[in-house]
């Protein structure tokens, strides 16, 4: 339940008022030598950089690493990674305690297990995904280790602010994502991104959107039928992710009112390999790696907590007005770049892993 | 790899020319008294009923049910579940012996497995969904041992024809979905469909579509977070039916480009019991069934094999253009109605018993 | 629950009285040219050649490979093994129908599913141990296309008649087992378990006995620590074999006498190869494979079925005696042999794959 | 590889000389309210109370809770338990850098993994079986909410000193193992025992032992065939402990000397309930339990470290001597009692856990 991956398998723990979150890797091979470094740095670019439109609880999310190194290399024994929550005072959570708040996972946990922890969203809250980020570099540095692959996540809606064409990337200059306090490639539509959450943060409301993840010089092969196919679960992953509610690859939706003759990817031979002529299709055919670029897009949609007045119930039933005051999130999307990116290195980590296995 | 759920546990086998494909149930529990008539029905809507626009191969389809019942009832033994293909010539599959078809799997297949079985699709063919949709059948009917679930899909969209706005569904007539062979709920979108498949099977091309499934009556409390969210789970379900490219629930994408104050469902008392005001959640919230209807969306891609011809390579990499004649299949998506059922079935059967475990 | 092995891994279905027993292999890499004679051969070796002290239930045990080959090679997809049960006529078993047989699972079977199966042992029955003698060899093809490995497994004891030390073995000829039809490699002791068998036929009574498996030419790092360990997997699978009741590797309850000065391997080089100069450890040290011979021994019960009148109860607790006629097994641990060559060979097949996954 | 269960589901991390050990239980259900005494107290049985024969390294194995109680109360997310490992001076164990130690895993982890952390034995060492005894006393508590079973584990052989029939024990008083340093349930034999490693130690030499386990109380219907079957579980969990060279139950590997006429356990009525006249079986028939109490034994080779002089290699495969100074264990058998009994109350509670899944 709360393990990702076969071979390089992850299992979460941690609650957002607990002690600590944390994580378990098993499955990594031994000899990989960890920048420790990196992996702090997709840690913190999970949190900062977005003064403007996010809240102000800094954690410092400083890595543990609990066991599985030996002089920062990995020895095949299972990698804990751990990060400290910051002292919270529950009372500031004591006025939530009866109420359940819409659109968070408050009813069907408390429905679910019987049991209400109140402060903040508890197993819930996406600060669990913090040291899954850690992972995910893990997974990265193991990929980079036997392979060119570039997984490079980014920004391409806020609210109704977007992209001109999301499966059209070629374009964009994806070196340096971070360029922007948005994640978001095309500097001019950041800023009317910038804009509405401007606007937005002033009538105290809240915006979701899409991030679109490209990753670069793939292995074929990688992915397994046929219910494991590279996109099932990296459309897995993603759906795990706080607040997603929809992936496609390729061409995703917009594929289905297009015809065959305009879909099909024409095989090509480039440079002695085979390639797709178009890649409509994503990267992957029959949920295998074909070489291409993947592509992916995220739908996610708008926090759920805002300054507005809303009606809800209580734990009794009751009806209840909820108003939360102070500082509020308005738009969560560009901190989820890296969870996108390390989600989808877990994934594809264990499916290079799985690949090892196809044949003799 | 070949194996979905972890409780009501499905194992895939077989290919589209061997003798047989099938799969086997572990998990289901002991007791049930199977309709297998029920089964043999939802089996043949696969096939059937679609003779304008799809392939004259008739395929009897014949379950044979090789263990895990006494006098029809269930005995907590695995359950195999056999269909006999029927005999095909190979020399009919000889002249694309040494082609990479455009968006089949030929080519990652080929590359990955160093191997290639082309007759027909061979493992990655959607015949190896027949069994499946028999054993979909036996989760629905565990289901419906225990609930008053009902799961409905349907075809929301064919090529450029689509229902007008595919997250209403409230005033369709759910009920009898076969009335027409597009399996569209409303007749006049039906008709409209009917007439794009016409036009396009004259041009020798093919068309995807969406698929909408609407699961009534869901028990609150189903789905394990974090990594075992309940969308997460119909989601890598989904993703696993041959051609499809994309999932979302609830308002999926178009909740993007809502506020939190648009999109937030407010919790109300209905009944004596909580419901939300609205649905734009799609009656999952935090991973966790809330009670209310659960409907997602499919993105199928168009039919690979067209007859226009079309450019493509051979096994030695050689230029080939590539001509297919006789009938073929204007759009599978109205034959996948029962698939996307089956699997939604069996995820939310897998979720059912996966709920008993949570609370002593 | 049906299922043994992670990645090698089988999943057994059928009841002795269905019309089929099977399994599904996942995992058998792509491109291994199988010799389907010789998988006959070891199902054959299953039931046949003990004319003297077996029961004549003749079945043909035919294999039926379903799926996952094409031109007897392995396309990477499932192998499904069917094998028909011979039909038999269900009223040969109505006396038993309300009767709990004493050590057999009747009552444990009924009680757990709360439905019964009279027909002989159903789903407890050794017969559904045929087709794994099948997946146990395409296992042993597997680790044969690899390395050199040699599994032989033989019977070191019935009733009071054993082998001298079961520990030593290096004076035994592992060759041709089957040259006798107990399956022991001492001709003399063979000589003593027939005449013993044949003493405790006349009594109408049964015995049980211990096999030993030696496997040697093991590459050295297989098993995964600490959950994985080779003996532990070995263990488990020995375990699950009907009747078994104990597994001890190396010098196993026999070290619990001895001082650590006498039971410690010394460590040498040979052939600039690590060995060691002693076994006691039986090739395993912490759960991996260290290149000496594996061996370990596998404890049998008695045969449950015996011709003397029992006491015990039926369905409805009323005590009944319980006599059956007609010839019966005395004694199943030579026919037992290839199970435990098998289930050992799927574990190693396992554990060979994994250690692929150690290191980088 | 690093876990054990399947509901119930335990994952083990950390090495003797990190900074901490400790797992992560998965699937424990909500709305346990956890004695966390009772699990400290468990822990620390682990290493107290043998100060005779046992070495001085005083861990004080300090529980920490890191995830998934609130209130003390178990809330269905994962639970995480770590113990800081005592700080070591890793010069301490410098000399062994290059050797490979008789009977460690020295060798076969460097070999495997093509690494060595030479600071003791790492992951290999016993040490990790710290937080397990945590794990195994929440499992005992979860059985304890629903059934009245008890484990007992006791030590019923050291070296060549023995209970006369380890298969009897119903005249032993099971209630105070620990009431001496041996946890030998005969005050008597224990004295024998203890003067036995007193001799031992004066050599500088080791011994092993037998551990018997007694669980009464026992729900009928634990265990899933035909790989899941409830012994098969429970001697994973035995062999994956330590040192362990074998395990069986009921009456094991006595029983291959049987006839089927004295082994078989008749079947009789008791207050209403089905029972066993005799058990030898041990409370375990076809995998499932039967009501009867489950008994089985434990097979311990010698410690490893010896104080006396031994030929062994270095890593570059020079015969070296090895002489290790100092106070050592000579027996390590009573403080796995408590691993004994965590071991197997995991194995319990995931098959109490699954048992819910058997039926309707």
């Amino acid at each position: 339940m709360n393990t990702i991956g076969q071979l390089f398998s992850v299992t979460s723990f941690g609650e957002s008022h607990g002690s600590h979150v944390g994580c378990v890797i098993d499955g990594c091979p031994a000899g990989l030598l960890l920048d420790l470094d990196q992996m702090q740095t997709q840690v913190n670019r999970r949190k900062s950089n977005q003064s403007a439109f996010a809240t102000t609880r800094h954690e410092e999310d400083q890595l543990e690493m609990m066991s599985g190194l030996f002089e920062s290399t990995t020895t095949g024994a299972p990698i804990c990674i751990l990060i400290k929550n910051k002292d919270v005072k529950s009372e500031d959570y004591d006025l939530l305690k009866d109420v359940y708040r819409p659109n968070h996972a408050d009813y069907t946990y408390a429905a679910k297990y019987g049991i209400r922890d109140h402060r903040g969203g508890g197993r819930s809250s996406v600060r669990v995904t913090a040291p899954l980020v850690a992972a995910g570099d893990i997974a990265y540095q193991l990929l980079r280790h036997q392979t060119a692959i570039q997984t490079t996540a980014y920004v391409s809606q806020i609210g109704t602010v977007a992209l001109p064409n999301r499966n059209a990337y070629s374009h964009l200059d994806l070196l340096d994502i971070d360029a922007n306090e948005l994640r978001c490639p095309d500097e001019q539509v950041a800023r009317q991104m910038k804009a509405h959450i401007d606007a937005v943060q002033a009538e105290g409301d809240t915006l979701g959107g899409v991030i679109t993840c490209v990753i670069k010089n793939v292995p074929v092969g990688l992915g397994e039928p046929i219910f494991s196919k590279l996109h099932a679960q990296l459309g897995h992953a993603m759906l795990s992710i706080n607040s997603v509610k929809g992936f496609e690859y390729g061409y995703g939706f917009a594929s289905c009112a297009m015809k065959g003759s305009e879909y099909n990817d024409a095989f090509v031979m480039k440079d002695g390999k085979v390639h797709t002529h178009t890649n409509f299709s994503g990267g992957i055919q029959g949920g295998i790696s074909n070489g291409n670029d993947i592509f992916f897009h995220v739908a996610f949609k708008p926090i759920s907590s805002i300054r507005k007045t809303q009606q809800t119930i209580d734990t009794k039933g009751e009806d209840v007005s909820l108003h939360i005051e102070g500082r509020h999130d308005v738009c969560a999307v560009p901190r989820a770049v890296p969870i996108v990116e390390a989600y989808a290195n877990i994934i594809l980590a264990d499916a290079i892993l799985q690949a090892k296995q196809s044949t003799l």
